[in-house]
């Protein structure tokens, strides 16, 4: 168990746990950890066997509770709980009602449940699962260790290792593109690229990411996406961003590594936000984000204006005659 | 007629009715209510047979149309309505194409359609309907009268009776939660909790509930989710809460009874919102909300202060030099 | 080439090309064209043998390549990229595991996709296309060319030619109405209405629009939303609007011909909004919106005067004491 999470404790290596809970919850056996200094009073009061704490509140945990030290004490509390409940495997095995065409090509262990519908010359890699009622397109290519899940769909892409597309999760459909035309009508512009996920891409529940239009649409290694979200034609991640809900993000804007868009934030099209920038909830990006920076507000400015600009107006307000009433 | 609806009128109460209607679209025969008064002009112009108001109203009700006294016209309409329209109930059978786990319990009056899945060891109570390409997870727990629509997920979770999910609706997938890893890489914290839905909550279409991580997702009963609404992992909430459409809830945030979000607002996590408070449409909520409160903008104030706020602002600018132009 | 995207070109009529690409990517035998002036510099360095540009930027074509000229570049582009990539047609037949109501009307051409469901007395024109896991509910009429993609589920609802669901797009579900009963719980109004959507209007990946109450709901022909918008029960809009992901309207606002709301815009109830208004990203209606008006803002404003606004917000507060720090 510390080996697992490169913890460091004083007590007997042999000690058994039965499992992990939260600091309030946990009961004899379990393993908890620290979350945040505001539930130091949960640590006080936690019936927990172990928890898991940095160096500066080890102190702090009471008597008879074994103290494990981590330098991350959730880093360390994931790991654990991975022994506990792994994360679950496919079930090798092709439901009998799944259609799957024949020259769709399926590595070995792969899963495929009830409903789920595999297009032609697909390549689902090896121990990946489709879940029930998913839908891979034509010449779709999923890595290995993936897993789709219930009623999701993915046209036109390819995906790396161990992505994850969470219930009703849309990816590679037609983006959103078209131009008037004298009748009063609107045409289509073309939409002929696909969709890109790097290793370990999460998409989350009934989220969206549209196929490119002439070139196309990337998600780099481990970026999530949380539930609702929105995510244009040939918009480019770097490694490891970070959508949360119903974040949107319009068509051709370019994202680097490690970038962070809060939920219900948003981003016009065509911009270039570098990367490490944070983009707090419900902010509007109209213009590029150097690296690094922390943005806010809709108009997104600097955080530091954005506040500044709250201050001003609540002291402005608060001495105007409105405020004699 | 008057029964159902609790109502009162001078009219012969053997007269006979053929439908509901609007106020501008009523015929003959039809029933229809005063909704608001800004329709009193339409009132005026009603062909319908009768119209339910308030006694303040009755006098404006035109010569030849019947008057139904209520308290609350609404709720009066809506319960005669349902006499015309009753819900539909269940159609007791099971598709032959739905996969339905040996081990799993259906009650009697069950009705589960075309591809439907329902997995181990899932209990669906009496009379509930699982609709077309409805996915039933192992072990989900649904009481009586539930009813799903087409392409609804549900897993990890109970519910009460009463239950509906909307199509495309997410219920119990895994929340958006992880920690960074020395690497670059992003490690899942553990999502091991369930979505626990109270007596007749309905949750809207393409709508998203997440598990909790260590302790629960938990909707009061009656709370009402409008469509694309999203609720992080571990939210709480008490009765009859109303999320219009495109809110977002953040993981942990708790909030009380009758508490009202309004379209497109938000709410940051871990914070308290107070019963019967009313959060208005595209605020963001980022700090605890006392009871009954009105809340607005974002970042969220007391509305009254972001009443002022806007006035002095518009005040302001309207005075400024740029206003010269 | 020349007759299908009414251009004019010096050039040799029985020139033959390959393709059509982005000016950065394309390569020899590719057909390009000039989407925006900042891409000029593109222009200079493209490989492409021919390049579509207004008369204006005649001159800035490079030499070897030919310079076609058009109005409107973007629509000639998009009318010779339908020469190179047709639009997909449906391909007729009915897949074995569908499940379709014998009473269903099925027109020449239809294609339906495994485990699509229709209704009963569903009528679905001719050369229509219901993809896999597609719901069609009873009584439901699609015009012809109509396309259903994966999982997009509709009922309530009567469509014109051309129509387009994207993938679990969700048409003609219960509205989001109900009045408080004295003893705490809400009775749904009566949703009896329908979903009227015209000539060729598409209907973005994960959206949601509401069947009406008592009347009907009806997006004008080409009207076009983009991804996980909402439109509530009885709006109304004329022909060509348009709704960028994210935006939400709620229910009964009455909206003109070619109205634009951007991403992650909204809009209360009970409004109107006139022909060839622009609302903002972002920005909140909350009352009428003249014809042919910019808004912008939470609450949405004109958008000079919200321009003005954050214009004096940002000079107050940087000449504010807070500034010295």
């Amino acid at each position: 168990l510390l080996r697992a999470c490169d913890g460091e404790s004083a007590a007997d290596p042999t000690t058994m746990f039965a499992g992990i809970a939260a600091l309030d919850a946990a009961g004899a056996g379990d393993v908890s950890y620290l979350e945040r200094r505001r539930y130091l009073p949960r640590l006080k009061a936690t019936r927990a066997s172990a928890v898991i704490v940095t160096k500066d509140h080890a102190a702090a945990v009471p008597e008879g509770v074994i103290a494990i030290l981590a330098a991350q004490p959730a880093l360390a509390f994931a790991r654990i709980a991975a022994l506990f409940h792994p994360a679950p495997m496919a079930r090798p095995g092709l439901h009998p009602t799944a259609v799957i065409a024949a020259d769709a090509a399926l590595g070995p262990g792969v899963e495929v449940g009830p409903f789920a519908v595999i297009g032609a010359r697909a390549v689902i890699g090896a121990h990946s699962a489709i879940g029930p009622h998913a839908v891979v397109g034509e010449n779709v290519v999923l890595g290995e260790y993936c897993r789709l899940h219930a009623h999701a769909s993915i046209s036109h892409a390819i995906c790396g290792d161990r992505v994850v597309l969470h219930p009703g999760a849309r990816v590679g459909q037609e983006g959103y593109s078209f131009t008037p035309a004298p009748d009063g009508s609107y045409v289509t512009m073309p939409q002929l690229g696909i969709v890109r996920l790097g290793e370990a891409v999460e998409i989350g529940a009934n989220s969206c990411v549209d196929r490119g239009a002439l070139a196309d649409t990337v998600l780099g290694p481990g970026t999530r996406l949380d539930n609702l979200v929105q995510i244009g034609h040939n918009v480019t991640t770097g490694r490891g961003c970070v959508f949360v809900a119903q974040a949107g993000i319009s068509g051709s804007t370019t994202i680097g590594d490690y970038v962070t868009f809060g939920g219900q934030s948003g981003s016009a099209g065509h911009l270039e936000v570098g990367s490490g920038a944070r983009i707090a909830a419900q902010s509007g990006v109209i213009g590029d984000v150097p690296p690094g920076q922390d943005y806010a507000g809709s108009p997104a400015m600097p955080a530091k204006s954005v506040f500044r600009a709250i201050a001003t107006l609540r002291r402005l307000s608060e001495k105007s005659p409105g405020d004699k009433r």
